[in-house]
């Protein structure tokens, strides 16, 4: 029980409190300045329907160096309080009218109007929003809602969409995830223990065929490797450890022997890669060489009398890094070594290296360390391996594209060394899809939990209104719906590449596709971990909060940009490979091949651009698919051709092909962004095209537009340069992002809801108050 | 031993080796196309010096569908490396010479000059670059360095100029933190442990009198907030975790009481908080309100018979959520709760309210949670605090801006209960510097790794040189070297605010410091975190390791966007009060006031922008400071006028002000990024002013170029579109920076070793082939 003190009460003058309002707002919340509170102070002064002692009495209330005491302020806000209970709309009334009715309510004498007039002169002056900051006062902000803003979405229609033509396989994999055999460790859970708890629900997918999809039948798959990316997409809804457990086990050492290996070797390995009753590991990247491999530093030297490879590592740092698979349960690894037969190398080429025995000890030669603790994914045993002198039998030469007779003949489909090299490397590019589709899901994830956490969480708003939402601010729909654009976007480019990818034919070109996996996978997991970012912070403090998830996706997804080809290096590449109309190799960073191709770029004309349409600001033509896929197409063609351009001066006039490379690089980045942003767009617009259902055809068009013109504001500075938009143009898009961000506000939990991510894999909802 | 097989040799046909570099090209590297190939052989057969037997020889090679078989490819290459070995400057030859010379080597007959000029006729056409292709196959690339492009800069000269005039406090820092029992625990230390460490080294800290710096000498201390956030800045270098400790013990629990405590109160708290003897928390974020502190729930109501103020949680979800020292150390705590007497609220005021006894047992009707395992800065103990019918004695109400007499009349020196709590908030301002500061030495930290590990690490190469350091990549400078030029202008912008706000009279107004600390503080952490990451992946998978420090630095400094200021609503309110003119109350986003002031803005009338300056694009111009102070002011100054002409707009147009706020957010937030930019840009020009040394001098002057022309090229778009520039000027800046970065690189770890971080807090350096 608490006693409680009153406050004395204000003497009932009329004058005086017809002023109130006002002596109110000189001292509230610093919303006048000292000078206007001295003008409010003379023009007091000048009333004559104030009393002389009322008049002395206001002026000492309004001295800016003597402000009176908080006990007299607190009466002059419950006096008005008060008043205004009796005066009906009172949150409508500018303060000079609600003066005037708090004096009738006191019971004043003299001319009103006169007084209320001058009232009203004084509130102009000061130039504030009078009936608000009576708002402010008067009204208790209600706590519930009192409106709810949101427009049904056909959630099974566009989630139908975005599954594509593998949905069946996409629901399965959301039911089998959500299995309780699944539910996700104590956060805090030690790397080794969380090792186990990985490599066993890894065990679990394979138990159910996910693992050997691409693989053949008589080992256990469908030879379909677009669902294993599918798959892989999925897996990664649920726990980022688990997507690349699974990688490495059945895309990287299965998946090398299933594209690398002879169909001996296949009927050999398979079914136990697949079972993952041999655990394996796929052993490329050394210390010393992440992106470029061709020169790695692992020896497998072929012994003519004993008819073995002899592996090694020549020094102490040429070793293995980052393993998969390495540190704990590997068994055999697919390890790329450049191969030596008497003095002649013939290139980097994969062995199947047995790495430790049945009960777990590694085999001689071979020495395991653990990479250690990890900024994430630390339930992978990543690990680093040494070879001294180990010997394996001529057969684990994968020998899908050389082999070695016993009498040390080498031969091979593919003459040239390098052309073999990246051969083979591109026979891998399922793995780089594959990660781009993962760090797509990463995306997914986070922004259904920043979304749906910033519709419900409120955090200020207008005097008379509940607290609003947050994601009804401008900022925070900026921040957050045109990410889930991009993540429209993406779906359909990585589903459809994928696809393709798919269904090219054993031993097909797989160049353009592998530009492709490179510009998307570079742009996708850069786009992961900026959203991830943004919406970690669009959750605020309760983001941090390890449950909700964005400590696992942020640090797990973080390698992304780096692994599976730095992204850096995968753009430049992709350039280079644009250069070249898709002739070039991939992988390497060398340019002098390129000329005679840069010389065709070069010698291609612009059009000009017509002058009218750089103007033209419609909504109409703003919001044309055709407006934006022109304007993505011109911008890469415009680009390739002026990096050519730039690159052939470079080389022309007598500079290295490899430092022209260099200086122009800044160029060839830009480029293969624009690149990866046509190819993106492009998809968008044709699954669009294809949505029968009115509704949500016109949603997905708004979803892509948003997607498109986003693109182009954040690029206008290049497209103003380059004079294909003018500044009434650039203007009117930013305009229209900010109306299409306004008109998807209300569709935006729909839109996440329609990523389909079971509640189980998204863990805690983040709390909200109330 | 191992036993080695031979490749049999060529044939020694003339004519065949004349042609064999073009063999080799057809077939290697993919460097040819189907069609290129079909050239080669048709100009081949139409070659009366080669005999028809060799002509029909070499055209076998030359079929695109039908290639070579791998060991007469590699016979090819033998044969050209060995003659390569007899052939002065071999690697500057174009393929026809080198053709031309392995002819004569393999002592040819008839009209060599005929087949030179046909060879030559064919590398024209084929458009490659021959020499590289010859250096490619014949050079061994050497291992390693040949040149060493490091320029010595002038470190400690630098450094001093960071560090300003507290440089020996930062020295004595530098030196205790690199003191063994400051060493780092290992990186899997779980948060209990950690905990424990962090409170350790704090109490370290506390021995040495660095907590009380901002205090009175009775409380240990030298009364300089300027000295603690200095020591702020310095031991975020160490460890975040201790950073965040430091702060909430010194900075927020004793900052609370030294800023808004009687001189009573100090006395009696002030030295236990500054030894550490007394463990406190600053408990005002509650779970629904972070951002909107002004409407908290937690109640603290007068109990007039007990003489006592009785603190209330109100309900279950009202509870005090993320404070630090809360859930394991705190002994006592500054509450934040609306103080209620008798029906009136007296709006949001400052309580010291025990928490724990000597047993470390919560006191009566006091309820703590952990808050549990968090993305980062575990060893913060983070907790949640219920309180239910808490009773604390009326001395413990803060007393410096309001006290409560024993017969409850209330008494304040500032009548408005809102004005009062923004008052008090100000006072907190120097919490934010110290975040923005701590923010700028976690971007140093990992730019620190970065640069020295991209000027070690190499990766592809020309031909005949050893591998470039990625630094020398002008994509990797791009990346970083921006990133660590805004290090040096924030650096400097953040000392100067320091130092202003340190020598701010007591009771001085603090609204400009206020509104300079919120959009400093919002674009250091936004640096910090973006720097972090880039800096992450600038060491590609290395830099995930965890003791390579960025795990730590990511994780850690992750929330620092959202503490002390979410840096939206702190960018929000920066513009607010820019657009008052500072005169309006920071920390509300209501702008009901503001008309008065907007009206000014608006009146204001802008420039033409010189036509001529528009277009100029020397490199003089182009690096001359003034016209970056210009661009800067003329940008913030056009954004104030816009945004308040069309905020007046909207509200002269009936709108609510709220709603018209919202509706020009993303407005309000550019302009807040260019009053930060401007604000920075401004004390780094001012420190490069002073500096007497011409070297240092015109290296600082360089980097203060390169932020200014980087932060004009990435946001040329709006440039463009006001016709500050015109499209050659934006062209000619983003050169400039070229030149800048190029220019640069050579100094590039000479100036992030002037950062001066001790390397035992660099932890590990990154590893290193080789």
């Amino acid at each position: 029980m608490i006693e409680t003190a009153t406050l004395p009460t204000i003497p009932n003058s009329p004058g005086v409190a017809s002023v109130l309002p006002f002596l109110y707002i000189a001292w509230a919340d610093g919303l006048l300045t000292p000078t206007q509170i001295e003008l409010i102070k003379t023009q007091i002064k000048a009333q004559d329907w104030l009393s002389k002692e009322e008049r002395v009495q206001l002026c000492g209330w309004l001295d800016p160096t003597n402000p009176p005491d908080a006990t007299t302020y607190y009466r002059w806000v419950r006096a008005i309080k008060e008043a205004a209970r009796d005066i009906p709309d009172v949150s409508n009334l500018p303060l000079a009218e609600l003066g005037h009715r708090m004096a009738g309510i006191a019971n004043v004498g003299g001319s009103t109007e006169e007084a209320t007039r001058a009232l009203h002169d004084i509130e102009a002056e000061l130039g504030i929003v009078g009936h608000e900051a009576v708002r402010e006062l008067v009204v208790q902000r209600p706590e519930t809602d009192v409106r709810d803003e949101v427009e049904q979405v056909d959630v099974e229609s566009v989630k139908s969409v975005l599954d594509g033509r593998l949905a069946s396989l996409r629901d399965r994999l959301r039911t089998l995830l959500s299995d309780p055999a699944f539910t996700y460790p104590d956060t805090e859970t030690p790397k080794d223990e969380m090792r186990e708890i990985v490599l066993g629900w890894t065990q679990l997918l394979a138990n159910q065929g996910i693992g050997a999809l691409a693989y053949p039948k008589y080992a256990g798959g469908k030879g379909d490797i677009e669902q294993f990316i599918a798959s892989f997409e999925m897996i990664a809804y649920h726990d980022l450890n688990l997507a690349i457990k699974f990688g490495v086990q059945f895309g990287l050492f299965g998946g090398s022997i299933r594209a690398l290996g002879s169909n001996e070797q296949k009927r050999k390995y398979l079914p136990d890669a697949g079972s993952l009753a041999l655990p394996g590991c796929f052993a490329m990247t050394e210390l010393g060489h992440g992106s470029n491999v061709r020169d790695l530093k692992t020896t497998a030297t072929y012994d003519l009398s004993a008819k073995e490879f002899v592996v090694q590592t020549p020094t102490e740092h040429d070793h293995k890094e980052w393993i998969g698979n390495a540190a704990k349960h590997g068994r055999m690894a697919t390890v790329f070594a450049q191969l030596v037969i008497g003095e002649q190398s013939y290139g980097v080429h994969a062995f199947l290296v047995p790495l430790r025995d049945d009960q777990g000890i590694p085999m001689p030669g071979i020495r395991i360390a653990d990479s250690g603790h990890k900024l994430g994914l630390n339930g992978i045993d990543n690990g680093r391996i040494w070879f001294d002198d180990v010997r394996i039998p001529r057969d684990n030469l994968l020998a899908r594209f050389a082999q070695v007779s016993a009498d040390g003949t080498y031969s091979s489909p593919i003459p040239s060394s390098s052309r073999r090299f990246f051969t083979m490397l591109g026979t891998l590019v399922g793995g780089r899809i594959a990660v781009a589709s993962g760090g797509l899901s990463a995306a997914k994830s986070a922004l259904t939990i920043a979304v749906r956490y910033g519709a419900k969480r409120r955090q200020f708003g207008p005097s008379d209104r509940p607290e609003v939402p947050i994601l009804d601010y401008l900022s925070h729909q900026r921040r957050l719906l045109p990410h889930v654009a991009t993540c429209y976007a993406l779906n359909f480019a990585l589903h459809d590449l994928a696809q393709r990818y798919g269904q090219t034919p054993e031993g097909g070109d797989l160049r353009q596709i592998e530009a492709e996996a490179a510009a998307l996978k570079a742009m996708s997991t850069a786009h992961a971990t900026a959203s991830i970012q943004e919406s970690r912070e669009a959750c605020g403090g309760e983001g941090y909060r390890a449950e909700n998830r964005f400590a696992h996706l942020k640090a797990d997804s973080d390698i992304f940009t780096t692994f599976e080809g730095d992204n850096t290096v995968l753009l430049l590449q992709a350039a280079k490979s644009l250069m070249s109309g898709y002739q070039q190799e991939f992988s390497n960073l060398d340019f002098f091949g390129l000329l005679g191709k840069l010389g065709e770029q070069v010698d291609f004309r612009l059009g000009g651009v017509n002058p009218i349409k750089r103007h033209q600001s419609s909504t109409r033509h703003l919001l044309d698919p055709e407006l934006h896929a022109e304007l993505f197409q011109d911008r890469e063609r415009d680009l390739l051709i002026s990096a050519s351009r730039r690159l052939k001066g470079r080389i022309d006039d007598g500079m290295d092909s490899f430092d022209a490379f260099i200086d122009v690089q800044d160029h060839l980045l830009t480029l293969a962004n624009a690149y990866a942003q046509r190819l993106v767009l492009q998809s968008f617009q044709a699954a669009v095209d294809v949505i029968e259902d009115v509704t949500v055809s016109d949603l997905m068009g708004k979803v892509c537009a948003l997607f498109a013109l986003w693109q182009v504001e954040k690029d206008r500075g290049w497209f103003l340069e380059q004079h294909y938009i003018d500044a009434a143009k650039a203007k009117a898009i930013r305009a229209e992002v900010n109306t299409l961000l306004r008109e998807l506000r209300v569709y935006a939990v729909g839109l996440v809801d329609a990523f389909g991510i079971p509640d189980e894999l998204l863990a805690a909802p983040i709390a909200v108050r109330g």
